[in-house]
């Protein structure tokens, strides 16, 4: 699709003061506005392509679907007589057994009356809207270390976006055994999360119990409740977490795995579910949350971008 | 402030199978509720620190208050009885000639009857709720180049939480003559900007005419927005825009620079403000929106992250 990029003339100069002029590759970005059952319910700024994946990934995220039956149709909007499609706006129909949002603003941006709005508080929410909460044994499946550590490689080598623009997210979703299921880029790093998800559920995947998901940038809270509300046990990201996004996913059970990078990986939680038995069977030692020492030595600083 | 930052054991694997326990420093990110004249408003995952100026920051983007005098007074509100207080909510009150923003959620999800939602119309929003719009002087203010190249190292080399995270962005606001004026970090990178922002209408300085506002990591749509909002001339940033950020300062008269890498930068929006002439004088070249052309050769690719 050409909207997912854009040319733009641009002038590159040097410091030496020569100026060039070149065309440049850019991700775009549009605002899309999705509408629930006609009513407006949120306009985010997304890479056009795949929006009905978005919308329904979006869905997931904000607790409203979390099954293909749960969304009857989706219809891009038409414009205004005379006007330009612009094919910016979506709507989403519910079905049975979907309760439309409350779209009251009040509710929207969510407060708490207890206690002044905490990490507990916003971990608590997720908690109680996930319909996939921590998997049904709390340390499967487990994901060999060699297949962790090579995602970062294979969601870049599949990057096509990246390549011309520099200037995207990226989310893979992989089976147990590194196979890539859906991968796919936006400006935004929630939405290339988003519209894994909306796939997913389209697919009839939810939840995806039996499943790793690769971040080419950083964790934040935001992805952590994403995996939650999609039933998805093993998160890996290829830069640093926030510390909320290390206690979300401690208190949903969900592994969380940052700093990927090839060589080494740190794990924040759930450590249980990686496995470091070699392939040839030289070694067999598993992991639990609380680590087996084996080779405490100094701290070490993981390479920072 | 120790609540900016987080320790957390974390285990760190190699991939021989080997694991490392040790402490890990994370950047916080806790919630924060935003209140206008004691109504919810918005909630913002964002690092602890200069609540007060990312409150204020975020008004002046959403177009609520433009001047220190359109805040009378913002406080951090207190927990419920029995309860600890979380310093996640704070209420601002409005001053005369500041209107209360619409809360109704139709309206905060912007929705627009003509066209369906598009750039265009998205562009047109933020140019009507601009106080700033504008510089006096179309090719006023300029930076010189090398001052703009040097932006990048200079910021990075204040980035104190990222030191230590790894994990967060920053923004920072410099004079034309390369003066640091104000930096912030942030998880979130609209967060880091609207510090910067609410910084400097606190202290007198909107709109902020002769100033450099240098980011660490991409060029959304809505940083460009933020720069707008407060009347910020030049806005620069290591990664890529995207190609509604281009639109947009293209559109409202700032300049936009991108892979800013120490020895080149391009240009995307307003070169006319970056000057060529060098301190020795002996290049007294300016440069307009069409280029000189000097130097074209075949298209090269900057360096993408």
């Amino acid at each position: 699709m050409a909207r997912i990029t854009q040319k733009l003339r641009v002038l590159k100069l040097h410091a030496d003061g020569t100026q060039r002029r070149r065309e440049d590759v850019l991700a775009a970005e549009e605002p899309l506005e999705i509408r629930v059952n006609g009513t407006s319910f949120s306009v985010t700024m997304r890479t056009p392509g795949d929006d009905f994946d978005l919308v329904a990934g979006f869905l997931v995220s904000e607790g409203v679907v979390s099954t293909a039956e749960h969304l009857s149709r989706m219809i891009v909007c038409e414009g205004e007589p005379g006007q330009e499609n612009t094919y910016n706006v979506i709507d989403a129909t519910l079905g049975a057994g979907a309760e439309p949002p409350d779209t009251s603003l009040e509710r929207h941006v969510y407060t708490t009356s207890s206690c002044g709005i905490c990490g507990t508080a916003s971990i608590e929410a997720v908690r109680k809207s996930s319909a996939f909460l921590r998997p049904a044994a709390p340390d499967a499946p487990r994901v060999q270390l060699a297949t962790l550590l090579s995602l970062p490689d294979r969601l870049r080598d599949e990057q096509a976006l990246f390549d011309r623009t520099g200037g995207v997210h990226a989310a893979g979703l992989f089976t147990l055994d590194g196979e890539l299921l859906c991968l796919r880029e936006d400006v935004g790093r929630h939405n290339a999360v988003d519209k894994v998800v909306g796939w997913a559920l389209r697919d009839g995947r939810l939840p995806l119990r039996d499943a790793v998901l690769q971040v080419s940038g950083r964790a934040s809270f935001e992805l952590v409740q994403k995996c939650v509300m999609a039933g998805i046990p093993i998160m890996s990201a290829v830069s640093a977490p926030s510390s909320l996004a290390v206690e979300m996913a401690r208190d949903t059970g969900i592994t969380l795995a940052g700093f990927s990078r090839g060589e080494t990986v740190n794990v924040y939680a759930g450590a249980q579910r990686i496995d470091l038995t070699k392939t040839d069977g030289t070694d067999t030692r598993g992991m639990d949350d609380r680590g087996t020492d084996a080779a405490v030595k100094a701290p070490e600083r993981a390479t920072a971008l």
